[in-house]
């Protein structure tokens, strides 16, 4: 593979280019590369231009026109476009690398050759781990890709303070210093919207900064309410949102003067709904965004990424240019960066993709600054591994090993039976149910009721090293065999949750993620059957895209075995103790009430 | 007449009253103002919303929807609109308001009836005479406005170095500095293009120190080439453009990522045929940008401003909404002020107009910053006069009385006849004629040529009282009586142009104006016929704009009455300086020919 040349790592921005890119314009200068006889899908004109040339020098167009002859000189490459499509590289406006268990380098191996060349990424879940400094490591990671990675300050960490101690937290302070980091675009997700309506003195403080700053400011209005804790939210200085899911989020998104950000993730599929906006209401779809929010790595391996989404799109009924720019000018408009990137014009970045369909958005080339990526699928760059320092893979902190007995549930005295509160998991959704359920005392420890597919679940501290452990009851994984499943990725504060059938496994899988620094694993009988090793932070592997993937199918299938039919079922582990949507989770602080946002006791009063 | 509210003068940003915003939002405080029953429109969904609420506070919008009724308290003035339309303020996107020959405060008085509530102005014509002092002294009135005008950096002082002296002349430390300033929004027009294409370090360095800045680089390609030099000038970072006139000229800039801003001042009318770019070709619209660039105080009185852009591009063919969003959004998205301005939305300033017939704009109510500014075409505000200082109205610097004896033409020694370039005035263009004429000799003296439509123009150095006069013929304006007009708007240096038939005439014009510190007088046979005073520079009145509208009224008048016929007579006047059009005009250096970028003789020999 070839080595990308070093000055096109970090190019120099265009106000320190443009004389070169107008000597190269102008003829006087030979282009590093001249693309010819391109159809140059044009976002700025809505219009598909054939016969374009492009030139490129220092990493940026220098001439966009129907002919670039005078810039070739005896060291210009020359490519021919052969009538292709030239199309913008792909920007996705909101996603968490984290949620594909890989590094921000691993994430941009996978994805390059689908053609996202940008990417807004919001490192909410290194933050809960390692806080402002977990920041600062992906910061820092992005800006050696070579691709665009900028990066969203998270803005709610811990997610529910009260409810959770997270690994660490961030203050408005630490927001306003990241904000002066070169990579920072602006403020992640503001997912406290009662907080924003509230005017709870951190949301304040935090979105001040980033405005002060001149920086976009993140929405999440995950509530179906569009009334006044909508405009409340709005009136806040909330920029996007992604959360939307119907027809009318969209709307009433845009209409506010907030960017609608559509998602097709690996469980989220918000696109077909709310792009009917454009495509049966005929809004104007300027304000409209793709994006991703959370890819699993399979979906990355083997489904794509932004390029499935603007795919997806198409297939709503936009048109190919619409949803094109729907990845990209309208993504680069929304973060100030249209001077920057996001079209093919002169002085951008020459990130861009020959494409060979339109509306199948057949991907042949991946160019991002000039140098060519990946063709026909296959990465052709050497981007090397970013080196994590020890402390971000040594952050699985037990305190001491755990035995079965950890996981016991004391019943009050003399009680035969009680009655205790239960999490129930809900097929394809993220809320939870809050059941009850009467449970067998034995020896003093309460049973759990395999029957009635109710078993254990615990939050294992893992931050401090405190020792603790909260227990608690979960029904809806239908595991049948002798199990249990742990797994440091628990949002929001990712502590370990751990979930099984027999707590000797349970004891195991907790002992085995604090051997190999985190990840997930599955142990049956006191057999390993699955492990995701996710040693940086307890939540990214260091491995390639495919291994991860893999690994996480091989968990998928175990669980399965194990009798856990669910979609997702992973996933839904992960967000048990995820305290701010409804209706019960664990942290560690105990069990929550997600309704009421109290802590309540597990065991009812006879 | 209300005063306003001092409070609203200076609105504090967003960020600092969300959390008010937010509590109206909510129906926790009440709203200062509270409109009912409007038509959204709607510039960010393209959309018009019956039965909408606005309600403001702290001069900006807090809610917008169905029902405000939560907002309105005790002390909440309420408005019902009765259904009619609720219209975001309108923007001028580059404008001189030195064209109008008043203040930036007059200028505000007469168009804020017209609906316009933000402008972006470049004051090249005052930097010309006072420098960058002249700069900030408008920036500093601009910022007293109770409606928003912003300033660009003017970028081309002197407007052709080593062809002319201005009255000053500004460096790349001026933009640099200049950027620093509150109320600096960009660079303003870089007439160079030349210089752009040939990376002249002047240009590359104001271009880049506004890029640094972050902010809006303004272009003004004024060339019909849409080949090698546009495409330099475009790789040059220039963001806009205003100077195109054809068809091809706004398609050109938008594919280039250029925004296309179409003109229709006093004397500009560029929109029709660049609109059909959108009605025609089917661009995108979101990268055109109306504006006016030169409204003439005339134009001001009895035509309007944006609103007359806006209700002749919907004349054209554009639906009312586009054209809107071409006066609103696009032109705040342009200077990267969406989030402040532009549009009706929480957040941005309050500024918007109700409006009881769309697609003739008939504007009954102007708000600015929740403020009621005019009604029914009439300023119902109070907006104070800006005290210039003295050395602003002190620039008209002869160092002497001038005699009629320094207009003479000296013949070369012995010479009856001889042969002459001749300045030849073209009716309705900018660009002039190089013509040639034999003259006799008088006495040693070239004498005019009456009959043939010959006579004098001279160039009085006024900036540095040096008493120096260049002399020339011109020809074209057609003047059968004695006459002189002298007037010290002489672009871009704005020395003063004197054009006269007879000599004694000449002078006493040019010593009038010495006198009342610069404008416009005609004097005939020794007696004054008209006179525009505009103390401030020698180039803007302190008087009201139907005072000047009026007086140049009467000076366009008596210029027929001289025998004067042209169309935009005193334009045609005041553009004979501009060395920077083709062919021939006159500097403080002497006979200039703007083909060869060249002073030649006045006499040929022989």
């Amino acid at each position: 593979m070839p080595t990308m040349p070093a000055s096109t790592a970090h190019p120099k921005p265009w106000s320190a280019v443009a004389p070169v890119l107008v000597d190269v314009a102008m003829g006087r200068r030979p282009a590093d590369l001249v693309v010819r006889n391109g159809r140059w899908v044009n976002v700025y004109s809505g219009e598909i231009i054939p016969g374009t040339d492009l030139a490129i020098a220092e990493g940026r167009f220098a001439y966009c026109g129907p002919d670039a002859q005078h810039t070739i000189g005896e060291n210009t490459r020359v490519i021919d476009a052969g009538g292709r499509y030239l199309v913008p590289g792909l920007c996705d406006g909101h996603m968490h690398v984290e949620s594909g268990m890989v590094t921000v380098t691993e994430f941009c191996r996978a994805v390059i050759p689908h053609g996202t060349t940008t990417m807004f990424i919001d490192p909410h879940e290194i933050a809960n781990v390692l806080g402002i400094d977990g920041v600062r490591l992906m910061h820092d990671e992005a800006m050696a890709q070579p691709i665009n990675v900028y990066v969203q300050m998270p803005s709610c960490v811990p997610s529910a303070p009260g409810l959770e101690n997270a690994g660490a937290r961030l203050s408005v302070e630490d927001v306003a210093e990241a904000m002066s980091w070169p990579n920072i675009i602006g403020l992640g997700e503001v997912m406290n919207f009662p907080g924003v309506a509230a005017n709870d003195p951190l949301m304040v403080g935090e979105i001040a900064a980033t405005m002060r700053a001149g920086k976009t400011v993140g929405g999440h209005y995950a509530s179906p309410d569009l009334g006044r804790p909508f405009h409340g939210y709005v009136a806040g200085g909330l920029e996007d949102d992604h959360e939307g899911t119907r027809l009318d989020d969209a709307v009433a998104r845009v209409r506010q003067g907030m960017r609608a950000m559509l998602r097709l993730g690996s469980a989220w599929y918000d696109v077909a709904s709310q792009v009917r906006a454009i495509t049966e209401l005929g809004l104007d779809p300027r304000n409209f965004i793709l994006c991703t929010d959370d890819s699993h790595s399979g979906t990355l391996v083997h489904d794509g990424h932004m390029d499935r989404v603007v795919r997806h799109a198409i297939q709503q009924g936009l048109k190919p240019i619409t949803a094109i720019q729907m990845a990209t000018i309208n993504t680069a408009q929304h973060f100030r960066l249209d001077r920057e990137l996001g079209s093919i014009a002169p002085g951008r970045l020459a990130d861009f993709l020959i494409v060979s369909d339109l509306p199948s958005l057949v991907i042949d080339e991946v160019y991002a600054r000039g140098v060519c990526l990946a063709r026909g699928g296959r990465l052709e760059a050497d981007i090397p591994a970013y080196d994590y320092p020890a402390h971000a893979k040594n952050t699985v902190r037990l305190g001491r090993r755990l035995s079965a007995s950890d996981f016991d549930i004391r019943a009050p005295e003399g009680a035969q039976r009680v009655r205790a509160h239960v999490i129930g998991v809900i097929e394809n959704q993220a809320p939870t149910r809050a059941l009850e359920a009467e449970l067998a005392v034995e020896n003093g420890v309460v049973a759990m009721d395999r029957p009635n597919d109710i078993c254990q679940i615990a939050l294992v501290e893992r931050h401090r090293g405190t020792g603790g452990v909260v227990n608690g009851f979960v029904s809806g994984f239908g595991y049948r065999q002798d199990c249990a499943l742990a797994s440091t990725v628990a949002h929001d504060s990712h502590h370990m949750i751990v979930v099984g059938t027999g707590k000797e496994d349970m004891a195991a899988a907790a002992n085995r993620l604090g051997e190999v620094g985190g990840g997930v694993v599955l142990i049956s009988g006191g057999r390993e059957l699955a492990l995701v090793e996710l040693p940086i932070a307890g939540l990214m592997s260091d491995e390639r895209a495919e291994i991860v993937a893999e690994k996480a199918a091989r968990l998928s299938a175990v669980m399965r075995e194990m009798g856990c039919m669910l979609n997702n079922a992973f996933m839904q582990h992960s967000l048990l103790a995820l305290v701010v949507i409804p209706e019960l989770r664990i942290s560690d602080l105990g069990i929550i009430d997600v309704t009421a946002f109290r802590k309540i006791d597990l065991l009812m009063p006879a």
